[in-house]
């Protein structure tokens, strides 16, 4: 898709509010697109008045301006990466990646009704993002194109980088928000920060660079552990500290407030392989996620058996992978997903940890009612339901495939 | 095997030379049974002294009594272990493990030339090790016995449990070396600790319950975040902070020193599952893994890419678990641990981590010339060796086939 | 479980009605044991008159003697296998597995109200079947035990073998069905045989040693081709060859019988890992799953993206490995199943192959709505929804990463 | 790359002499670019000279064209792929793929010393083919461009299809080899042929429609049975019927013969997963590697045990897509390669099976010195090295976990 094939047509454009949603919006409506802005309402820490973007695009040209309230899709679906455990390569908890899910998704449905040919955004041509926006997109609305200045060569000519953007909008009196060059970027919303770019990209940048929005770091935590406790039924959390929870959105919010102030989910570096196949590297914090996930984890340990936790561990990674890419909403997701809901399903109980400095320790997992753990079979002690003399017959039938494979020549050590 | 049928014959018990060791010794050898010993010297820091404990055997009854130095071999299939990375069920560094496959082909090959009919244990019939230690011995030695006092129903009816045995080795006047209750027990080698059992099986027990024998918990670390810097070369450690190093078991006992004074590794909590199929609890000290197993990964992040890391981490897993459970030798194990040694010739480099009160934090990674990390590549800045205008191409074929499943009716949202 | 601790008590005996199961019945009645056997009636085409059996465990001592119609449920699971491809270790459909979980699961039910203290069953002491009488019975009823004579020490030091068996219902007067040594043993049910053991535990004797019974070999096929049409809706069979199916039973008669004239899925060899750690050999013949399963199959191909096919294949060799070693209720397999579940639900379409000799081979698949196969997207010419152009991009994009790991010393050729 | 980018320059262009050879390598001469043409000879069945496609390619403006000897390489890789049985989404044995890596492999290595810019091929934008040529070249000389005239818009408005091609060549005289249009393309080597496009885009075009060219269709298979017998040492064929082997490409000359006149591997559909994303249809003939890949898998039954075969069957799996994407060279794939590797050392015997009209079934398996098959322990008879009362201790132990489960609410029937 290139601008000239849309001139006169209408584009939803996602609108972050920044110096790259001013720029196209403006450039946009001048060559003759119509541009209508959505703006998603994450709960980004970083931004005290979604609204007032609205007023601003307006004011770059935007045909209709709109807000989407998603903070509740964005905190449910959280939950469900939770009950997956669907981090990217390890510690990542993919927070990017869910509000890409949650605002195509929302803005999409938000558009319902309305005429337009596209949905277009600011994600640049080398990164995650632009891929999300178009597979989600894909997926949920086939029809529709998806237009990305920053792959129409066009667009490319026009705008080298953030310098000519600034220029451009300073000539055009646009209202830019905060034009100052920052040290790297940020992606916000309710579940974490995602930072990169700038100076990060180079790996001598240590973690520690970043200062944090959500929290402190480690050394700046609390100097006395402070102890969580969250009851699960059903794999949802229903209560914090004793106290049923008002909603999803504020259990993020406290988590968030109490993870942040221990170091918890701080400054999580990473170097981690784009979709565009080339290694990349971030900076995240997710202070809430990270102390929902290790709690739930807790509760997983307790509740799934060696089998249970080959399929979890499978779909886990697997729809990792698939949210990181776009694909959550996708056959293959759905059923991963459709297995992690029957663990979910179980896991009920109340997990108590401890906070300090970084570390979530555990404390107690109680009122599992699924729990496989029974001190009585546990006990290294003979009696209870275990019968000692039983384990020669099960070691000798386990040895024994051991034994011909080592007979026919099979072992090297 | 029951003690009946070894009456007359030798059997070669590993003996780690406490109450079990003493009492098993000196019953095997009453009731008619040729008992020489074999103990590890796995650099059990709980051990100052091993070599006593072979005078003390000799006085249980042995007719022989050997000390088997397996410190070096300890630490070599701990830096394989790191190559795999292979935890057990997350967390776990399999250090109990590691310790038993060391031991027992140690023992077996220390006993070349020997002739006796079993090799003995003092392992429970309930827990992992036991199994262990009868697997590794049939994959080494299919021709071998393995004989477990502790599933002979004769021996079960004599010995209830720990008082049994203290009474009898009191009045057998058998030199034991420290008969007081531990709240728990204790399995020890240079690679960790693995507490479990006794009041450990309470899962209300926190993890700060055990007293942290190889270094401080995290809130008694150092005031001062410390570096460490660990030079790889094709996977192995070759310098520890700039300083070449003497061999790898000093490189184990400094690491250990180091983390473990900053709280890093120090009483991991977890609810596993046993080889036996029940729950257990257990509580480990790994410092020295713990942080060579940290940088070494931040090594592989910058290495492996997307399908290079899909058989990394099959093969972690799978290998995690062979560990686990006995089956490090068998075919299935060395094919994936060939798999391994590919990946770990490209892991040359130099990581330096931060140490602060439990947390280990990135500061940077250099001379890797295998990193796939390319500032070039990575950078979101126009230019480079990307071109953006590619990038509508690729996501347009990729967004192809969502499109097609869209308008087949397989997305759900 | 030893027979002196079932004295006075019920035991709820699996009876198939052969030799073993009137040696049981009639030695357990002998030793005090109260006998209520229990008859699956699976549809077993070796077998002209289950009702007799009950007559006959009557004459053998049982104090009741049940038969349960089973046969639906058999057809059912059957089905739920081939949504899965529930195959073990390749060509096996797992016929006989499939008949141990109806069976345990509908005797319970059946026995639902009575009181017993174990279910008792005639599996040998080395196969699957003693596995998976012992793990369905533990899953679906904890509380009861599970009574093996083939491992109770008593029973075997009386019953050698066939020979002494055959000899104690001579002596006794029980009405054996039919003595005479069978060159191999055979596991029947509507889903196919399973013939394993005597002659055919030499790997010299070839698989058409077997006499089928459920068609003919590929070689006696009939001398034409014949179609067969299966419409399926949401991975449901509906219709063969345009008409209505009356029952999930009828589809499995008529499949067997058209498939078993045409030599498909008859007398397939395995060698296969046992439950137990050793190889065993079993010849098979499932006719009717061999063309549904190959049927059904074609249909995932035009359905099962390759994200989706990841998910499904994994979930397809997990559950066949829980399906043989009986954990098809466990939560493993429950989860696995709701992944399965949704791909089944895309499933619609009608399947044509053709049959010849031991061949089914494609004809066509139409009316499927959730294909992904698009002629216009597939086809090599220019034009239609395919932009050729876009490939540059993209395989320069994917292109990218080969390079950079190729510039930095990853490649071997 | 386009062509104008090319003037001047040097490209190595991969010519099958076909139609699209013809025209693009006048087209480009004509464009001034100098194209030197490398033919490679895979032994394909269906070109009887070579050679002459050399003088062809002079004619046709190519200003040097060579010829490159691969039959021997792709017969070896051709045992590679047979050691990981690595097929594509079930029964596709890449052979099309297998020839690609060897075609660009040894062109790159016969064009060694040469100067030239970018290696060019005939693939079209939308196939798997024109990602492999670019992958394998991105991975073995980065340094090089690759140039797709199918991708190049320049190129694409000039020939729409086969229409335009053969006016362009007939108006200038270049010499087509044979220029009717075919119903389908044929893509061929030593290993198989790999028909679509054409008629075979229509689903409702059977597979039979393919005139096979390397056999027979089943039904017009040779009227008796034939055995075929083959020797393997550490998984290498070395004898077919008890002959010494000359060599491998030998073997598969004369395993395509075989295999071929009982329609074994003849005309075998598959809808599959391309690269790209979308879905097409295939039909393939590769009677040698149906066989010899049949054989060594019935090897490979005897020698993996279960944990091998999970290993196994990752690396199967993964090196199946790797080969299919033109990833054979990568990092990923040289790790599983070696896995692989090492399970080949075991597969040591010799197989017989016997081919009738499509089917391939066991007769022997002997002389295997790894076979874990151990009649004495496969037995259902008592005695031998499995003590059945073994058995009792090992169900209760495996059921434990089952019936801890049960008691916990886990279990759904």
């Amino acid at each position: 898709v290139n601008v000239n094939d849309l001139k006169g047509q209408t584009v939803a454009f996602c609108a972050s509010g920044g110096l790259d949603s001013c720029t196209i919006t403006h450039w946009l409506s001048n060559r003759g697109v119509n541009v209508i802005t959505f703006t998603a309402d994450l709960g980004q820490p970083d931004e005290v008045d979604v609204d007032s973007i609205a007023t601003r695009m307006r004011a770059c040209g935007a045909t209709d301006a709109l807000v989407v309230p998603l903070r509740d899709q964005l905190a449910d679906l959280g939950i469900e990466a939770i009950h997956a455990q669907a981090r990217y390569e390890g510690p990542y908890w993919n927070v990017c990646s869910l509000g890409r899910h949650v605002t195509v998704k929302g803005i999409l449905r938000e558009a319902t009704g309305r005429e337009f040919t596209a949905l277009s955004h600011g994600a640049t041509g080398r990164g995650n993002d632009q891929v999300r926006f178009q597979i989600i997109t894909n997926l949920l609305r086939p029809d529709l194109g998806v237009y990305a200045p920053w792959r129409d060569p066009e667009f490319l000519t026009t705008f080298g980088g953030r310098e000519q953007m600034i220029e451009y909008c300073v000539s055009h009196g646009l209202p830019l928000k905060d034009p100052k060059r920052a040290k790297y970027s940020t992606d916000a919303n309710l579940l974490g920060l995602t930072h990169e770019a700038g100076e990060l990209e180079s790996l001598s940048t240590p973690a520690h660079f970043v200062e944090p929005q959500m929290g402190v770091r480690p050394i700046a935590g609390q100097a006395f552990p402070e102890r969580v406790t969250v009851r699960f039924v059903e794999g949802w959390p229903v209560e914090l500290n004793g106290v049923a929870l008002a909603s999803r959105t504020s259990l993020f919010e406290q988590l968030n407030c109490i993870a942040g102030r221990h170091g918890v989910g701080i400054n999580i570096h990473m170097v981690e392989n784009r979709f565009v196949g080339v290694k990349s590297r971030g900076v995240y914090e997710t202070p809430g996620m990270e102390l929902l996930g290790h709690a739930y984890g807790l509760l997983l340990q307790v509740v799934l058996d060696r089998r249970a936790r080959d399929v979890f561990e499978f779909c886990s990674n697997f729809l990792g992978r698939q949210l990181y890419e776009g694909f959550w909403y996708s056959l293959g997701a759905q059923a991963a997903r459709e297995a992690i809901a029957r663990t979910a399903q179980l896991a009920t109980g109340t997990v108590t940890v401890e906070l300090y400095r970084g570390n979530v320790s555990f404390i107690e997992v109680v009122d599992a009612p699924h729990s496989l753990y029974v001190e009585e079979y546990s006990s290294m002690e003979a009696g209870g339901g275990f019968n000692h003399a039983d384990s020669e017959g099960f070691t000798r039938v386990v040895g024994l495939g051991a034994r011909v494979a080592a007979t026919r020549g099979h072992i090297r050590a």
